[in-house]
């Protein structure tokens, strides 16, 4: 694929003409759209511009084509694998003010939104319909960049992530050309799945402005639970067991005892700092009753304590929040630090072994690294802490990162569960999909031959 | 793309060379792969080979990339879109002997299997470890083709259909290279989705040899039911509120009054010949009954008489029997006549109008044709019985079933849930799919630039 100039005047100037106050040259601006979580330079763009419509991010597009001027996607900016960077400079097209839910079709649980809606906002707009959109990454992403991600969270393990919940997209292609995928019914089989592709491609294929999401109705009973471990195997070995056992739980969250001080501190809480699990249960009240029976019965036969029970909304969202934040309690470890995050999904019966093993080798490294994860799902994360002035401490934390994620590999798991590949993990993706990856390069290569789409990333 | 001859010697004399007894070019056997369901032409390919693994597919595929020979990959045969037709001519690879099951994990709820494994294979070998795979065709289709079409079944509603039960792929490219997609993580965001690319290609992107699985485990509590009502649109209306309501319905079938009493005639059984729907429920015995109440207050709303309650095994196997062999039970409605069998999918709050319009539609047209269908998902069929030789009725069915796919595209629904597009909705995919088609497309130039595999199908 071409190397491309990170700096481009003509097409600079045919934007501005374009898009006046819109497009930004401002370092500031451009800084900004480049300062992003995670262990990674700053590779800013050459220009952002704040786009309105489907029609100005075609109308940007083509004159990027023109130009060879490479464009990247912007959302909320949260990823995690640097992919809102700019390795060879480019326009950054902020979809954050395209924000408008476009409908809501309660009585087919779908909706149709602008791909800078976030989560949340999505969630407030649905609350008083009964209905909500289950996939929850900690950060409140826009929907838009949760599909590039192929995003899930904390309620994949019941409802699914990105790939079960999006039904269709608007995107424009490389060339500027709008295309609709999918439709509104719930399932079809005709021709190729183009919907699927674009979940999870990194905006390398064309940036998304429109998304058809599935929604689901709020259960007539919800009950949270957090419910505290004597060991960090017994808290896995429970989820294994309710997993295996085909419990139907809405959220499977476990934290280990160093995330647990972490939430702690930064939500001012007051759970034992031991390691644990955070559960959700949805239904009826019989079923979410006949639920919890079973999960507390699983439980104590690992070594699991009491359950402190959350039925009200308000304590609910308190647990939530807290779980949500974990990512900034970690960071929180240690000011100063940022924080090498990565995440691996792995067979569930592969799980114990793997994090016990991961959780052995950041203490041997002399690491501070929380474990916490979607664990229902085989997916969890270690968020290793490091100064990036400390050479030996960065090479460290790398060399723990990728231990782990050959760790996951080898017992049939993949090097990313939620996060993407990104600037971070292009090496693991060809130890993981091999051959596969050619093929991947084959379909990028064919909708965008002059590689303008998020260059760098994936590949 | 370009136009092959539909007689190839040298690769034809290659294949043997390589094939022996396994390669055949005899008549009854070529026309033997070109018998298919439904209303289409006579298409045979030049040779048939049966294959016995991935290697001897990539060897055959190298001879025909070679020699420019087309290939159709082919399973049961039981496609109803003329997938396995050969236009163009071409070898056949059969894969029906590749069907050992080649790993059951029931710990991690995944299987893997060579793709002629088929669906009530798997489901025998299943069974005494408690799991099931729960997408079911009507016909006892083989894995690699239930992906090949993104089939789903009566389950779907409930457990989704091949998208979401497919975690993983071996597949032979065009060029005879083998390469794994997926993998066994229940999640993953590790580069595009090729496995989700290949789910629903209809073979033209590639072989598919092996499928890695996803299971469910056996609910405790399995209770099927018939349930008959006055009206098809009490009974329509019926899921649509069981839907609304969030209902975690297993199985929810109408059938309308004609394919009762198609069904009756054929499988020996004596239903109401009424608008009837099939029921399944799953979960705790307490669930099943909360589950069952619920629906029933639903039902008799809506004119819903009693349920003739099936939990037995083998009681559930004669109803859920008769159900997948209402195709057959529909064709014995008018012996000597041939069925075009088609299927749509709309948003679920479009569903009675659409159905209740084509019912109008099909009598007023004189036709004999059924109308059925997994309207959980808002997905349903007509099975338009037609006697080939008539030139004057064969029009008419022609009309009425592109008048049905209008209907459904004008409420937002899909010209295909399940069957596929094969050789007989191209121009529906287009009325559907618009511009999207030259991306799907140019997806297929770049991965199969000979058009070799399944020439003609799809574009």
């Amino acid at each position: 694929m071409n190397a491309l100039k990170t700096s481009n005047p003509g097409a600079l100037e045919e934007l501005a003409e374009r898009f006046g106050a819109q497009l930004s040259t401002a370092e500031a601006v451009r800084r900004n759209h480049a300062t992003v979580e995670g262990f990674h330079p700053d590779l800013p763009p050459d220009a952002v511009l704040m786009a309105r419509s489907t029609d100005e991010v075609s109308d940007a597009v083509r004159i990027c084509a023109r130009h060879g001027l490479p464009i990247i996607p912007y959302g909320a900016g949260s990823s995690v694998e640097g992919h809102v960077l700019a390795p060879q400079g480019g326009l950054t097209i902020d979809l954050s003010e395209m924000n408008a839910i476009l409908a809501i079709n309660a009585p087919d649980l779908d909706a149709r939104v602008q791909a800078g809606v976030t989560r949340k906002q999505l969630n407030t707009a649905l609350r008083d319909q009964g209905l909500f959109f289950p996939v929850d990454p900690g950060a409140d992403a826009t929907i838009g960049g949760m599909v590039s991600t192929r995003a899930s969270g904390t309620t994949t393990v019941r409802y699914g992530g990105m790939r079960a919940n999006v039904m269709g997209l608007t995107v424009v292609l490389p060339s500027g050309e709008v295309i609709t995928t999918g439709g509104r019914a719930r399932k079809s089989s005709a021709g190729y799945d183009l919907t699927g592709l674009f979940t999870g491609a990194e905006g390398t294929l064309g940036v998304i402005t429109e998304i058809q999401v599935r929604l689901h109705g709020i259960p007539e009973e919800v009950a949270s639970a957090v419910c505290t471990f004597e060991t960090l195997e017994g808290a896995v070995n429970t989820v294994i067991d309710a997993v295996q056992y085909g419990l139907p739980m809405a959220r499977m969250e476990v934290l280990d005892a160093l995330q647990m001080k972490a939430v702690n501190a930064y939500s001012h809480t007051d759970y034992p700092e031991q390691p644990t699990l955070f559960l959700e249960f949805h239904g009826t009240p019989a079923g979410v009753k006949e639920q919890a029976e079973i999960f507390g019965e699983l439980a104590s036969g690992h070594g699991g304590g009491d359950f402190q029970w959350s039925t009200a909304q308000e304590d609910r969202d308190r647990l939530w929040d807290a779980r949500h934040k974990a990512y900034f309690a970690a960071l929180a470890l240690a000011p100063g630090k940022v924080a090498l995050t990565t995440d691996v999904c792995v067979p569930v019966s592969r799980l114990a072994e793997c994090i016990l093993e991961t959780r052995a080798d950041i203490d041997a490294s002399g690491l501070t690294g929380p474990i916490l994860g979607h664990v229902g799902d085989g997916n969890f994360h270690a968020i290793l802490l490091v100064d990036p002035s400390d050479a030996d401490e960065s090479a460290r934390v790398k060399a723990a990162a990728d231990r782990l994620i050959e760790r996951a590999l080898s017992v049939g798991g993949t090097c990313t569960g939620e996060h993407g590949v990104g600037l971070g993990k292009k090496k693991h993706l060809l130890a993981e999909q091999g051959a596969a990856v050619a093929v991947m390069a084959a379909v990028k290569r064919a909708m965008d031959p002059q590689n303008l789409m998020n260059p760098g990333k994936i590949f």
